[in-house]
């Protein structure tokens, strides 16, 4: 199957936090607060994948009360923190929307992340990830993490199913 | 329409917000607070316009009481926020000040900034503006986003009018 | 002695704080706190070296508790804050724990560290270390301060003992 | 007269504070507080040169009570904020400490340092300097503004110097 053909299948983005919807950086704040860094190109995608009927989540083993506020300001409700084994999560999620793994996009960047691409069809990374995950993704992205990695996913998808267009309704946020 | 003779037509300097007057990331901080990055070096350009009688112009879907703070401190009194459509703001703000297109300046870095570029007679980026924005642009900065595209869109614009001069007055802030 | 045979004797693995776990920079906030960024691939090292019984201790000239607090929820429990000799420190904490120089890694990026080197039996930098203490480094890493210098140098380590698996525990915080 | 033969000469080190002690940019946090980055191997350089006598003073057409703090922990006492012409506060400061213009080196990135140019003997600027500063620098950093200029510069001067030694009092904070 070409990677054009796998684009078109697809029905669930997925993405890792750390280092893929960020740069993998934490700014260390007062009480504990650790605050991370998103792209708005990056958001502008997400929107759009979510008003043109994709379903989008992201899965972290980490949490962030910040990250849930914008995510769901961008129409991403599905977030799922504090996640040990991802892919039990993904493949959770998957089956109740019954979704299979071929129309399943789940883009990571570090060890944790490799469960994940097991019950994945296809699997992207950062520029930027570490080599046992790009050693087994089918997609490498030209962007770091938090750069860029997660707009371009998303757009290849979206071409892909001709459905990268009508963007009026979508702003910058 | 040689690009100097544009240039010295130009009377409006229009800005998008994000990815252009800033990186096109937010620090996501407490209270659903999002931080923006700002460069000095733009700030001083943007008051020597201001000055020198140029009209400035930002332009965001999104809305920031922080950056409005300090484009009042710089001098730029028009800030338009959470903006749907950016062609409407912009040829409205254009038609009160009685300026044509061709006096226009709009430097924008993603796809909601395309309507503005409808309107404007110089369309400009920075130089990690989207693919659809790049292609559409007169002129493509060597510098990207928040990081110096907009001093040098305004320099080359005061240098071509012979106005980039008698600097004393302003102060890098 | 080849560097596998170096990396194989590592029992304890030393670093310093600014320019190393970070990338040196400060962000001064209200009320006189310095904000410091820090890696999350390192931080699934550090958590995973401690997991399989590696040494690992953080040495700095500075103080923070934001990075002790998170140095705490990696497993890392050894932060020596303001120290002025850092040899001292370290081959104290060495001869408390039975550890000789040839068992001790130290990466240090600047002068201060320079004595630690003196009691460390692998010397180690980041790429952008100041050029006495690369001048001194048994191994300079291919990555800067704060940007994965840290997890580099113990992936080595990990993979020359065999130890750089079962991960499954371990989260990306 | 040679670089080295300028360098020999220095007893005051002036520098600008935005772009050259920082990056440049401002995180525009609540409250109007803008906050800046300062980096930690400059901050080596100004706490030694300070113990070793020679005279440092920092210039800014802005103001900011973190940066002032940082400073003060550093032993730089001299720092001048809000100033409009900062050639004459350089020279008012070099007449009251009987210092003349060979002995002073200002460091600057903008337009509004090059009045500070013309009461300095060396002339110097980060890489990321505004081109009319680079254009009348005597020196110009390989470093950027906030990543290492400032150690740079204050390293060449002291080596020439020949105390560019003794480092052991001083710790990176």
């Amino acid at each position: 199957m070409s990677m054009l053909e796998k684009f078109t299948k697809i029905r669930l983005l997925a993405f890792d936090l750390d280092g893929v919807l960020t740069n993998g950086k934490i700014l260390l704040a007062e009480n504990g607060n650790w605050l991370r860094q998103m792209d708005i190109k990056d958001g502008f995608a997400l929107q759009l994948a979510v008003k043109k009927g994709l379903k989008v989540v992201v899965i972290s083993g980490s949490n962030s009360l910040q990250v849930e506020e914008r995510l769901n300001k961008l129409g991403v409700k599905h977030f799922f923190q504090n996640v040990k084994i991802k892919s039990d999560c993904l493949s959770q999620f998957a089956h109740n929307h019954q979704i299979n793994a071929e129309s399943i996009m789940f883009m990571g960047d570090d060890i944790p992340d490799l469960s994940a691409f097991t019950v994945s069809g296809l699997r992207a990374c950062p520029a930027d990830a570490c080599q046992e995950i790009k050693e087994k993704s089918d997609y490498i992205s030209t962007k770091n993490g938090g750069d860029g990695c997660v707009r371009e996913i998303i757009e290849k998808v979206m071409r892909a199913q001709g459905i990268w267009d009508n963007h009026s309704e979508v702003s910058s946020i």
